[in-house]
């Protein structure tokens, strides 16, 4: 059975709902329309969340990407746009997305938006040192 | 119709003025003429941003920035200055404009500024791990 | 005697209980199956963690990241649940645990949690300027 | 007038047609359609070519790149395809066509195709120190 | 139907015979046993050839290479091995397997190894400036 | 006329005193004697400050720096007595003076020293996300 | 006395005649107007030459540079126009320009372009290791 | 008169005690070894402090890292006990101590622990832009 | 049963001798002592040979490289010498030693030297793009 | 007994005469000063030789550097006449200096300028993969 691009999100349940704890996951396959002229528009996602009691499916997340191919998008529009759906699938405890367009007139846009969910607090964070992974290979 | 470089920065409305977001912008064609020699100057801007109502539209932003390459600048006048047209321009809630100089006399120079709108006051952060995007391919 | 994977994590007693210090361990070599597939998946494994009175042992800690390797594990709950294996082993202070998943779908993906312990906190941060290592030799 | 995907490459003439040198277009925009699943796949093109009498015009070499957007095309196929039309467009005295596509079941693939033009010779290379070029700017 | 690890290669035809052109596949995801201790090893693979009237189908490579999961493989002998099994597959003009394997005993190994089909013999080279290729977009 | 080294530090006045904001100079000619050794030292220095009425001239710093050549200065001391001129001639609301010395004895040392004014408070941060620039060609 | 713009390149005697050696100049303050649309172009230059009898001066070099602010070029033909005024300068053994163009239409263009001296040959290469050279100091 | 291996560490009085000023030491040459195997362990170890009336002088502290090359000593342990020394002769404001351990059992380990003068408190941090510092050259 | 350190390079047979492969092995823990100033001395080591009938074994390897742990040697003989070693006990078709040294007064300094077996000749190069691999996973 | 700079420089016998090996170095801490303007410059000067019966020692080559210090170069006379300097001390077999000089007028230059022996060849490469090493800790 082919898959097909979808506006729908699907969820599965939080496995560890008793504490706050985040999901990144980046999406270098996002192509839309510019409204104006027509052309193709290109730009990698990044999606920082901390869920309450769903998480979005990687499968599905990959399909309604795939459903802005066709459509007409001003960057900090659909940016927005996105974050919407998301959290309304979801119905996070935090949510942010990150988009970084490629390379118009010559001046680089990327659009970072998030939503915090009422009432929510973050814990105060532990700072620690943190240090770079590496390849795990050698050359 | 040819473009021609102008002072006047063009605006659309803010999609999503119910929250506050963030847009960046890098603009590393931005060149100039050094006041006291008449030589030309060079310098890569980042424009980041909270918009109010409205956002900056991108192709006048390129001919703006094309506007000071006959103009006579100083580094630190020059970096405020444009901050302050942005900010006339677009009544921003929050708006940073860094400067990167090329190298004059063996020195590296960079400016920061920014702009705060009166009463506005950003959301505390929310502090997540942060990972570096990489090329979307191999080699 | 040969070693075996074991989902037992041996300790230590924790030279300096005196003073929250901070270990950093990255485990570039887990593998274990997607549950739904049954194809392996492949991670990066980021801890740290401020102890207690106990530390975890490298050799232990590294047969209980082989003893995944024919499990099905999804990556959200795969995260949240060595963590709590490795803070009932160890109660540190705090800890956290950042899994980087090879890509799936097209899509990266990590996963952070971490765990503190009732009633530690932090001492405040000491800001100071950071600077990267680079490699010990030149080429 | 709106422009639009064609499969048609426009050319100027040569500006240097008594010497062989070495015209360099990354091209980081290419989406086709997966021919068996439909999905969409993503790839960076690079174009490396010794023009003889023609050159390839800018604007219409990324029309070209859009036209495959409703395409289904295999990775192999589709680098020898886009070879074949601008070898055909230009009749350049050599051709150099890299495809680096996004990931697929875990796997990076590259293709690289070349075409010279019968009896013609590179000159004897003349073996340089190279030296990268670093950002004009510092931070 | 779920797929299962397989040592069978399966293969597609060379859709541009005419031409020797290159392809270059990264394959992060091998893993084995080390024979003598029973513990698991990791190697990023890196396969590079020039087909004849093959090529080397993707998804089956992934089966082939998960194939080894669970086999006792010396680093110099599994590099060999595999490099066997794709030359007696896909009977290509030229095949080079590169095995970068992770760290043991502090050393990191890797092993390289080709094959050349009888009388066949590259083109000579044109040597063109190369220049690397970056990330899509910034930050 | 000229140039020589030269203790003075010329100013010029801010062009935008009614703000907070940040000058970031980078001097990599920077070389004194080793006063135990009589040999060459060399470092990087790093200068960030927020000027009041004043700003550095550029020459004038270059000139300033050049004066220490055949000077005898301890790491620790020099990066203080540089600050404390600097101080003196532009009494800015902040200063920071970081100095990354050439290795010695195997050992890399860095020196990081400010200033504030009495009384001077900065802004609250306003924590966007950062994203690097990059070389402004590609290869 | 200002400088000013000029087509002039000035020459200095070559200091080391007797030897074949290399000199590598890296200009990345080139900017031109497109002569299609007159807006501004940029580019950063890499000259690499093997001087006969003279050399190129570093400041008529960069007042040459600056003589095409207001010049409409295409990037193929201003890549080989300056090719040709530094070979009629210098008349040297041996020269390459490249030229790296900021991105236009989503495409980043590189020009290579050489000219040798009839007769002369380079000495066969000795071909070393290579080793990057990295910053001097650390952080 | 031949350097030895010492336990001692000298020290020199700070020459700015009215103001906290940062020193970072890295030092990429400590060996240790094993207590349990015997076999030699590495370690990149970095030194940040802010001193008090004391100052670590630079070729004792090379002294004593020497000292410990035919010593056995665990990651944590080691790590900690080098911290007490330095905090014990310097007497600092503040002390951090960072340890990176070459890989062992695949698993990277770095420790990171500090020391802070009672009753000292840093003035409220003064967050600044932060530029990356480069090469001095080019290539 | 402890390892010690020592001399004996042990061999094992070549896993695939009818063809010409190339093993190459970084080994990072190499240290000695300064035959002059009694001092440590530390350096990266690369190998990188074409087995003839033996290949080196991966722990005696490491014990062999421990040996040199209270030895004096000079930077250049003690390459030669390593090399002398492993071509007595592998007698490989072809063998390349690289020694990358850690920093003394300032100056960097490899050493690079090489063994051919009488009337071997390596096949002529396929020379194919090359592309590096980057990490496996982002961030 | 201090030292102080000179433009001796001494040698010692090669150890390993027997065969052709390659010696690397690279030596940041370069300056002299600009014949025209009398102001410092600074570059950084990489080596590579092959020796003959003599190699330069490492003390007497950084006190011959320091001896530039206060003497008027240009760029493209002082390569070659260090190069003349060391090619008459070690009479080598091949010998190869680049200097990398730092940003003069928005300009970088790097000068490469080689000797060879009379009648001396290379052995023709043998030609491997190469693989970058990286730093050997993580983060
Ligand atoms: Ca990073
Ligand atoms: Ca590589
Ligand atoms: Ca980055
Ligand atoms: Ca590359
Ligand atoms: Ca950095
Ligand atoms: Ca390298
Ligand atoms: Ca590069
Ligand atoms: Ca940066
Ligand atoms: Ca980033
Ligand atoms: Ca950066
Ligand atoms: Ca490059
Ligand atoms: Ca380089
Ligand atoms: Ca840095
Ligand atoms: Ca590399
Ligand atoms: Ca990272
Ligand atoms: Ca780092």
């Amino acid at each position: 059975m082919p898959s097909l691009p979808s506006k729908t999100l699907e969820t599965f349940p939080n496995p560890a709902p008793e504490r706050d704890f985040h999901i990144h996951m980046e999406i270098p396959e996002f192509t839309c329309l510019c409204p104006k002229t027509g052309q193709p528009d290109f730009a990698t996602l990044i999606l920082d969340y901390i869920p309450e009691k769903l998480c979005v499916e990687l499968k599905s997340l990959k399909l309604y990407m795939w459903s802005f191919r066709d459509e007409g998008c001003f960057h900090e529009a659909v940016t927005n746009r996105i974050l919407d759906d998301l959290v309304k699938a979801t119905k996070p405890r935090y949510m942010r997305l990150t988009a970084k367009f490629y390379v118009r007139g010559g001046i680089f846009t990327n659009v970072v938006a998030e939503h915090r969910k009422k009432g929510w607090k973050p814990a105060p964070k532990v700072e620690l040192a943190s240090f770079d992974t590496q390849s795990n290979t050698r050359g």
